[in-house]
């Protein structure tokens, strides 16, 4: 098997990621375009995942969609390490303790993936599709989870983002986005006012498993427009105290410092 | 991209199938072993699995473990088309009716999974392992979803069917097989006893999406030492009821008759 025809995996599940809950279903020549693939290869790479129930085609409109498997691969990764069950209460209660949306993130190869999200009880609130990845330097979560990931991890995962600008105050300049990452260090948590949706204020804080391996951040997505530095305050504390919760749960430690000793 | 390396996408992805609830963490080696490819070729596959989130390295262990990018696509599809929240109730009911074991499976591909599972409250039940994927001769759900399906996908499921025997009632006879299929096409519902595990009496009947669609099945797995004549006509009556309702509910419509008109 040479090194070219291994990019042809990458290709086929990168095609899984064009697939959301606004855009469920997708034809074969709008997924081609989407991915500038032909259509052979398209078709080729839609058959093979299609086989193995990644994706399978709806009887009626003839488009794609996806399949069933990854619900039972989801199932054995929950019920071999639960993570999914073991946030649900965590997050339930920051939403509720701040009443803003919390979310769970963890980074899994160069992806920054939402795995748990609890919405408050009142009728404004942030809506986070569970489906989009995050932008690791324009979300709270992305920022502390760089802040904390060790040098090579954080290297790959930054040479994967594309620093794309979302809003006025998106930081897509490298160093400044350095400058964030050292902030977060130091402070404990990460901030994003406004970087990805111009309505969104986003506060997150790293969780850490045995030995010091970061396991992710817990987040709180507030709505800017109520966001005052009582908010603010309250929102730190509940995400410091929830991540710091998560860790203790997980058996986890803080992290040695990468420098200056332990 | 040929053919061949189109093959690598199905030998990756079926990488992904040695991984189960028993049996979650698995080294290269052994990996090597179960599948037959050499760990050079493991390696590759393993490393495109890992960059896209469907397998991880445990960080203590170094052995592989299912990642948590199945969870994303499973929530996308869940939340785009419900199912497994559709058929909870529906299985909590079936379950609590007959007091036995209530699971829901569909065809995706060839395999034919377990989409929902729901356990009795009693001391002695049936354990379903949903990351096993049930044999379509040996089950009662395996029966009577290839008794409905049209008979091209029929063909290629029984194609990739190996015909194992499980214990000694297991049909591995395509002929008996076959006979199995036309009495759960004309009573409406497949029974399997004892053909899949000693202990195990299953029985299980088709439901069906618009225009005819076969959808998959419900299925109760009862306890054999427990079953008699009484449970086994309230368990058929009770998995008919279950199967007649998701099919209303789906929006569905019973198949035409494939011979003798309509």
């Amino acid at each position: 098997m040479s090194k070219t025809s291994m990019s042809t995996v990458d290709k086929a599940l990168a095609l899984l990621r064009y697939f959301s809950v606004q855009h469920p279903e997708i034809g074969l020549s709008e997924l081609s375009r989407l991915a500038g693939y032909d259509k052979t290869t398209i078709l080729r790479c839609m058959t093979a995942l299609e086989r193995n129930g990644f994706i399978e085609q709806s009887p009626e409109t003839k488009r794609y969609r996806l399949g069933l498997a990854p619900a039972t691969y989801a199932r054995i990764r929950e019920r071999s390490f639960p993570l999914m069950a073991f946030l649900q209460p965590q997050m339930d209660r920051l939403a509720a303790n701040t009443g803003e949306t919390a979310h769970a993130t963890v980074v899994t190869g160069h992806i920054l993936m939402t795995v748990q999200i609890s919405e408050p009880d009142r009728a404004t609130r942030v809506y986070i599709d569970p489906s989009i990845p995050l932008p690791v330097h324009a979300t709270a979560s992305g920022i502390v989870i760089a802040a904390h990931l060790p040098d090579a991890q954080r290297a790959d995962l930054v040479a994967h983002s594309a620093f794309q600008q979302f809003t006025d105050s998106t930081t897509v300049d490298p160093q400044l986005f350095n400058d964030q990452l050292a902030r977060a260090r130091a402070q404990g948590f990460a901030r994003a006012d406004r970087s990805f949706e111009n309505d969104v204020m986003g506060t997150a804080a790293a969780f850490f498993g045995p030995n010091g391996v970061l396991g992710g951040a817990v987040a709180v997505a507030a709505v800017a427009s109520r966001f005052d530095a009582r908010v603010e305050a309250r929102i730190v504390q509940e995400v410091r105290a929830a991540a710091a919760s998560v860790t203790q749960q997980l058996g986890g430690t803080l992290p040695t410092a990468p420098a200056g000793g332990n």
